[in-house]
């Protein structure tokens, strides 16, 4: 009879300001179905793209700590604003929990999607500004020429449920216009980041702004492929005959998550199942 | 010589969430420029509308600490949100210092306008759920019938600078729609209550949405009238020739708070003047 412990039967902690990140959660469901994943939504600070990279650092941290008390063998930041200032400190203090975050995982699939080299970022305020891709796609690609454009109202837009129509289009290209018109004079962009996580969410009206000529790049994806790498090289890997299980944390207000998580993520969310947490007893200098 | 300590000179503390609130500092400036001021922003937490009311109690018990700390002779809770839910606990908690919110003297307003007795509230989610709004109305005037709309976007709108045009007056009339159509089989509302303090930033647009016929009800002006009676209650006005002195303190960024301040208050507010403090040091039961 074997009674050891098996690391590799721990969950993935996966942690978002609040429910955008429920996009990467369902690629993670998507690519390793026989992961346990522990969702932790921190909607009592909700939104973090307007807020600074010092407080964004601490929230991160007080995430993390909460996840690794439970346990979890990897660490996702299903978050650009928290990925751009805390995947640096998060693996310098948890040296034992592989860190996650999604921009670098972004920018790599920006740099092998592009032909021309040119390329757009739209992302909250906060990403924009600390240039996190902007110094991830030329750390790759110095060649790239990269345009990037705050759009944080698409934030709110994606948790009103407002995601298409002809309304929203015109908010999308009124948002856009500065980073399309100089994008133009240069002969346009050929690739779009999303850099947010709620953006899939309005990925249908973006697509439309910007026309067919622009491919859209949603880092969702390629960061699942780079959770699934690392598990593998650690030997941390589940069997796939096995299979996981999805459990949710939030700071606040369960019963708004559970409701507005159904634009964001494919799988039914109750209300019941969504256990409130308080990040505050894990305060950092 | 007098030597003795005169409550009068203490100023007023002034609590919002984040910016919103400084509709209301723009409105004590006005009749009560001898009073000094000291605005609390909870810019770490904002915004407040789309929380739970445990939570939001829990953040103006924190705000109200660190003001009473800072000497403060009256708290005026300058967000909706924090108002519906937050008077009578500090009242109770803080019995030594006067607490006035914007939902009572909002109500006031709106009873005392309305001729057609048929009036509409606009505030965040949370505001309109826990019927703060319809409670403070109907207590004064139980015919009045009340039409209650949640617009938590017009919050995003007004913070990025969003307060006017042909697209913003789209934006509002379809987040308004629900409460004229409903309305309109009614006869109409002739007035309509700004139940959030961003929400006079989008004025311009809203009265184009409603129409010539409905008048807008903003709580700042009569919240600001309520204070000064409270003073002159107490004996706590401080004599109108002398000069107050208004001070901000935020939870996070200055900078961006002394950006997005100039949308809201009509007097220059500088990035070094704004103090930063932390109200996790304050945390309660």
């Amino acid at each position: 009879m074997n009674t050891g412990f098996d690391r590799r039967r721990l969950p993935i902690g996966v942690f978002d300001s609040g429910v955008g990140g429920l996009t990467v959660l369902n690629e993670l469901r998507r690519l390793l179905p026989q992961e346990s994943l522990i969702y932790l939504g921190d909607t009592a600070r909700v939104p973090y793209g307007t807020k600074s990279s010092l407080s964004v650092t601490r929230y991160a941290e007080q995430a993390a700590r909460l996840l690794i008390e439970r346990q979890v063998k990897l660490l996702v930041i299903a978050c650009n604003t928290a990925s751009a200032v805390a995947v640096e400190p998060l693996t310098l203090r948890f040296p034992g929990v592989p860190v996650v975050g999604v921009i670098e995982p972004g920018a790599r699939a920006c740099c092998a999607e592009t032909r021309s080299g040119h390329v757009g970022v739209i992302a909250t305020e906060s990403t924009v500004n600390n240039l996190a891709y902007q110094k991830a796609i030329l750390a790759q690609r110095p060649d790239i020429r990269i345009r990037a454009q705050g759009c944080s109202l698409f934030v709110s837009l994606a948790e009103e449920g407002w995601h298409d129509g002809e309304l929203v289009e015109q908010i999308v290209a009124r948002c856009m216009a500065p980073l399309l018109d100089e994008a133009e004079g240069d002969a346009g962009i050929d690739t779009l980041v999303l850099g947010c996580t709620h953006f899939p969410a309005l990925k249908g009206a973006i697509a439309r702004v910007v026309g067919e000529g622009v491919r859209l790049v949603d880092s969702a994806v390629t960061t699942s492929k780079v959770v699934r790498e690392h598990l593998i090289e650690r030997g941390l890997d589940r069997p796939e005959s096995e299979t996981g299980h999805v459990s949710f944390l939030v700071t606040d207000g369960p019963e708004r998550f559970a409701r507005v998580a159904s634009y964001f993520f494919d799988e039914q969310v109750n209300a019941a199942q969504v256990e409130l947490v308080d990040l505050q007893h894990f305060a950092t200098a």
